[in-house]
């Protein structure tokens, strides 16, 4: 399974395709625009959100509601381009002035992207943009609901925003908040403090960032494979979780907390229950071991920078004349920790589908149910 | 350019094989050794240690001191093997039952990979070691001679081993203690305690992990793209880490602490220097925004939980009697820190090496020579 | 560079990605427009030719009439889907029944298809059709503009059809009556004779196959390699034309006559021009030794088995009843010859392309140019 | 499931390893030594076959004559190699004169591949020889004896050698009398021309290539894909096929033929047998439709050209002198047909074994065969 996504955050839509997904899957788009709906709150958004109100379109690979085992092509249109139309042409009759950017933004692709591609700043940024993680919403949510239905079950809280924590308790009632807050936070402490923090970050024309974790739950032992360092499933959600815009860090389990403690307080016991398998007395690793799941929820936190675009914008460089300027500024959010929430969840199931389809025969969505129900079956024995 | 790797921590020997390589690139057997004896220092490794004095064996694809452009075959031997070989045989007549274990360690890929493979833990045990490693390093060691011969330089050093951390200062004179240290720690006073710590670890059965940091001087801006997910250079370099056995997390520059400013205080402000291009103020991206190298050093940090076989093992369960039993003790160091960092050096010397390849792809290394000069010259106009 | 397609024959849209394009490529919709049209003309297409009027539209990745070096998304409306919109609805309300096909044509991807993927049959054909060529068409037309700048030129013209060859001859005069050719034939006698065998075969119900013939000319020596096997140019080009619906075989140069032939009378000698650098008395290899190109016209010949589908019917079996009938009629052409040479052509095109960013470093044209004119000029020494 | 060999034609050995291979899978060391002499044999070899006597060494990934799951390293050692040590070294010491090359044999890697690579010819050529092909051959014999364990069976024989063909009848007699002809030939008329040509090819220092066909019995339809082009199990048959030294064309079923025909004389119309399921009444499409086994038996053609060393060598140019020469003279067959059939028919059991993955991944053979029985089933419901 494999997919593409192409698309500029002012252009006409974005496009996705997913290819090598197994026929016969209940696919609603629903679920789909109701994910886009998901990355689209948050407390710290800019005017776009209100623009936006994403829709996926489903163009191919579907039809009566079920995968056919074809590409699945996905559109998300935006609803703003029609005021870009003549910038973002692409035939002769462009206008290449009127957006151009001299002023490349720290922490953005900007400079470099425009260095490596001798091109104009305006196109770095178009498909630098986190704009682009819609798609990748979109995309994730269709194998979630595939996931969903094998009864693997993704769910993310914030942690953290701008250096105020929550306290997280593994509770119903945590998680159950989590769900009702716009924050994602299950602690209403904290949420209310990161109100606070939010709206004097705003007044500074500041951006925050945060601590964002996701958990995958009745995932079986042996996704993944310790064979070959490159089929690693804790490397591929590395790879997955720092190609989403602004993460800066990604841990596992008891994360940098591993390094400080005595093994004999790091390493998880095994144990064995009737009718249940091998099951562990803790989960310090965060549900991988030796680069495959272990039965256990994987676990795993991940580090948001805060967005670079500031509306009291850092000392850069104009291209040309090379003067000392201030960064140019796209419209853009405050703080965008709930709304990374979204895409973290859906890349993450991107590579827990990925690594079923690598070890559970599924031309057909049938199939696949048969080979995962006989081998949870096979791991209770 | 890819490679792969095959052999077992008892097995005859490791080997591996690199694709792609350009040719006319010059070939030190000796640095390949040196890497491999790097690896095998420091305070806290086991009796193994001793008996293994790695040396590559290069079969192919190097003539004369110069790459050829075939495949590079390499090999390490294991010295062990012969007290091995009859429990290691591919035939008939191998001894299964000698070293048959039924008590799988926590921590390690043991269980799991019983589970998924429907084979002996002996099976999975012997692939998923870290001896396997060894083979990472002198792969690593023949692209990272080949990123030196263009001006690239990796350098680590261990910044804590079982909560005791050092004071970093980024000086000449640390780099130059880090280079003496067994440790591979450039502050003698926490080298001290660190000592002691690995001393009463080892009276305990215990084991340490630590964090290490990996670094990479004079990368032009450029390497990796933001264009799609999979091909940003963070995104690869932190799979490459988490694909080494017991690391438990990944970080650039800031880290986790970029969570908790204020934006002004993440993102790092552009500057010109004539003769220089474009530089930075400060390097808390790591050398890293939009998934490409930024022309600044590239910064990560990673984090080592302590090695899962303790001399004073945890509860695990036997496989067949499904009985409470002690987790069975394979030969292991106590703390394997400084020899982490080698690896990790070398896995992301070929992380920097393919997206060297990617953006300049070369058959010859003259040929890559020209084009990384032209485009060096083109970055400071 | 890497490109995916989706799309049905008779859903909304065809769509592609291409991904890793160099960026500041002159792209002309034109173009691409212009290679649609030839491959919907020839004299052997059914209805369904008329309505489609197939024309690109660009979505991504193309801004002023330059690549950017981001995915560029591509679409080709499927005019006639008005009237199919309800039969290939993606949601719950599709009309399933209408358009059921439960007799499978011989011939086609229809029974293997619906056994594999577990649908019906319907569901198979709609993406197992060679409209999807018109996508790879389009794909193939923008690569082929930036082979078309770098000096590279690719051709065909039908050697066979329905068992009627033409006579060829190297000569300007042939390959200009190849393009005022509704057959793509250069000799006219052929060409009058095919004309009468289509006649004859649209009457019987039956259709007709043939022989093309795709070169590539001014490709310098190198591309492809020979040290790993899935790096051979001719392997890669053959793959390319074996997945063009309908093609039976490949063969590069001489072809099958080469196992006829003693090897003096098929390998060809070396020769040296003083300002044009090694060239070939003869071009028996069509281009290609040791799974490189090398330097001589790159000549493929290719088979393609007349269209499955037939308006006099194969038997074939119901696949509820299980009884004998005749395989069902979808809107077919009686020869789509021609028009296939225009999808060899472009898939042709792209293994090339590939192959040429393989050897040549190119974030952006102008490096791709500099870098290809280097190599060129190093040849003729 | 993947594979990487190395090793030149007068190094010290080849290397091979073969990555994600399921675990328990029945490994012979004697079936891939019988494949390695299969290989060797023939009337037209030179005087190297009697020094190698290859064999396989199984370095990794199995015991106890099991696959364990881990990555399974081969080596062939090159019995030649003592009287090559100095010359092929790797190191400053190297002899690089006494056997230096400077007149590029017509119909080799040679010429193309020392521009490609700047390097000298004896790089190239050592790489790019068919002794390659042994690994090849081992890699194959692995996962045909995991096909062979299914009951797929694949079989081969030569069609014709120099122009002289064989009148090939599909019985058991003549499949007797192929396995017992060194020719690899069921029709001894057929034969003993070939033994005459050959020797008259010799005396005029010419060499001989062939027509050869293999055969792939009892595979299920439904390998392989319709929906996304590199899925086509044609498509990568024509890889590997081209991908074999002197390989100049493939094809399917009718082959060539098909082009010649009316449609229903092409097409092989579908029957239905209780307790069979669907089968065809001919097998004109080579057992491949919509670029998937349909199956029936895949049979496929392939032409070989002759060897390019010849006795009496063709004009080539002194790459230094730009002299015209003679080309020079390495080691070499006559005719290797009937071996190269050996190495088509273990590249085809590769892509099928391959394809067999991708339809019921297996990180156990017990599952691919559980997995591989129920659809059996299935297909004859």
């Amino acid at each position: 399974m494999r997919f593409l996504t192409a698309g500029e955050s002012h252009g006409q839509k974005l496009v996705g395709i997913i290819e090598g997904l197994p026929s016969g899957m209940k696919i609603s788009k629903e679920s789909v625009d109701e994910a886009l709906r998901q990355r689209q709150r948050g407390p710290g958004r800019g005017g776009r959100m209100a623009i936006e109100q994403d829709e996926v379109q489903l163009i191919s690979g579907v039809r009566g509601g079920l995968s056919t085992g074809a590409p699945v092509a996905l559109e998300i249109l935006n609803r703003d381009w029609e005021n870009w139309a003549s910038i973002m042409a692409w035939g002769d009759e462009a206008d290449l002035e009127s957006r151009k950017v001299m002023t490349p933004r720290p922490g953005h692709a900007d400079l470099t992207g425009a260095l490596k591609y001798r091109t104009e700043v305006r196109n770095i940024l178009e498909r630098a943009s986190a704009r682009e993680t819609a798609m990748r919403v979109a995309i994730g949510s269709i194998v979630r609901q595939g996931l969903s239905a094998l009864g693997v079950e993704i769910r993310g809280h914030v942690r953290a925003v701008g250096g105020v924590h929550a306290e997280y308790k593994d509770e119903a009632d945590y998680w159950r908040r989590v769900k009702q807050s716009e924050w994602s936070v299950g602690d209403p402490v904290a949420e209310q403090k990161m109100g606070e923090r939010l709206l004097a970050a705003r007044e500074q024309g500041e951006s925050l960032g945060g601590l964002l974790e996701v958990q995958v739950l009745k995932v079986p032992a042996g996704l993944g494979s310790h064979v070959q360092w490159d089929r690693k499933l804790d490397g591929k959600l590395a790879q997955a979780v720092l190609s989403v815009q602004a993460m800066k860090g990604v841990s596992f389990g008891l994360g940098f907390e591993a390094g400080e403690r005595m093994g004999s307080l790091v390493h998880d016991p095994i144990h064995y229950h009737q009718g249940q398998g091998f099951r562990r007395g803790s989960n310090h690793a965060g549900g991988i071991e030796g680069g495959m799941s272990n039965g256990e929820p994987i676990v795993l936190q991940a580090v948001m920078k805060p967005i670079p675009t500031l509306y009291q914008p850092l000392d850069t460089v104009h291209l040309e004349t090379k003067e000392v300027v201030k960064a140019s500024v796209e419209r853009s959010d405050v703080c965008a920790v709930p709304a990374a929430l979204v895409v973290l969840e859906h890349v993450v199931a991107w590579v827990i589908a990925e690594a079923v389809l690598e070890k559970f025969p599924a031309d057909s969505f049938k199939e696949l149910q048969t080979a995962w129900e006989a081998y949870q079956a096979y791991l209770i024995l």
